[in-house]
């Protein structure tokens, strides 16, 4: 009889786990899904559990992929000799919105702490270094967050391949495009600056 | 080849549609459910899909049942004579938290408005007038938000009741429990004022 609060409560609970959802938000949306049901609660479903059963995470990479390995692994126009190292597949994603880079990439998943445990076999930096041997890579770049996380992983991601025929590199830091000097912090400013460019 | 990537954007356009998501939010949450699959991915696309197929609205009262009837009209202990009009089924939920109602709702989902079309049979207060007389109901309780929107409807309603012999009741505008008078508007406190009570 109260069957359907509970499976309600239910739904708004697991819904309520998502990040950016709390419970009056979760609430929120399972009462617009059931008012959609058939035009968006049944698809997202169907979505959601089709995509739950055939995603997994790359073999080689650490992308997201369908088989055991990515699309982007599997590519072979995307064999350049670059690897582009990411902290997280939202990165890689990001990456990709931009467009600009043709090469491959290597999901970290996380970034070197000491005090989570995380170390660089957690990381797949092992891994990393033996695809730097076997896909003949000639460039990589450290693309990580400009945190102090982000910085210490790639500095140690740069020595352990120290000494190895290929150019590490990583992102530009400078004024965003669009950017209003105004609103950046001073270490953006003194970065932009330091790097500065004949114009 | 990119059916993966297909899939997972489709999973994402679907997820923005939810409100209190936008596509960027969308794609974190996403995220969020692919490394999850196991624990949080299946579980909510199996109660969403259970959702979708049972849920629908009471024929009664307008709230969220798995039956033709929800579970509020169907238990007898809450026939007690007092109907609550309520906009959406959200409020009903928050009314049915406050746990201090103990009859029955009418969901109108929405309020009159002239713009879009939505009339009293839109709303199914010609339907409510019909429960009046059917459950012998002696009090309603107008419990709408207190917009134009809302006290519009709530007039309208009183004024298609008139003359039955039946209270006709809304909610106490006042001071919030825990509210300090310096946060609130003119409005409430000239309200909690007019209707102050002997202490």
């Amino acid at each position: 009889m109260s069957g359907a609060r509970d499976e309600i409560e239910e739904l708004i609970a697991l819904m309520a786990r998502l990040p950016g959802l709390g419970p009056r938000s979760a609430r929120r949306a399972v009462l617009h899904l059931i008012r959609k049901r058939a035009g968006l609660m049944a698809p997202l479903a169907q979505m959601m559990a089709h995509v739950a059963e055939t995603a997994r995470e790359c073999a080689c990479c650490g992308n997201i992929a369908v088989g055991a390995i990515c699309d982007i692994c599997e590519n072979p126009a995307r064999a350049t000799g670059e690897i582009c190292v990411v902290e997280d597949v939202a990165d890689l994603w990001a990456m990709e919105r931009g467009g600009a880079f043709k090469g491959r990439y290597h999901v970290l998943g996380g970034t070197l702490s000491a005090l989570d445990a995380v170390g660089p076999e957690e990381l797949g930096i092992p891994k990393l270094i033996e695809r730097v041997g076997a896909e003949g890579v000639r460039e990589v770049i450290l693309a990580l967050n400009a945190t102090v996380e982000g910085q210490t992983t790639a500095h140690y991601i740069a020595e352990a391949l120290e000494g190895r025929d290929l150019r590490i590199t990583s992102l530009a830091q400078g004024v965003p495009i669009g950017g209003e000097l105004d609103y950046l912090d001073d270490g953006t400013i003194q970065a932009a600056l330091r790097a500065r460019r004949s114009f």
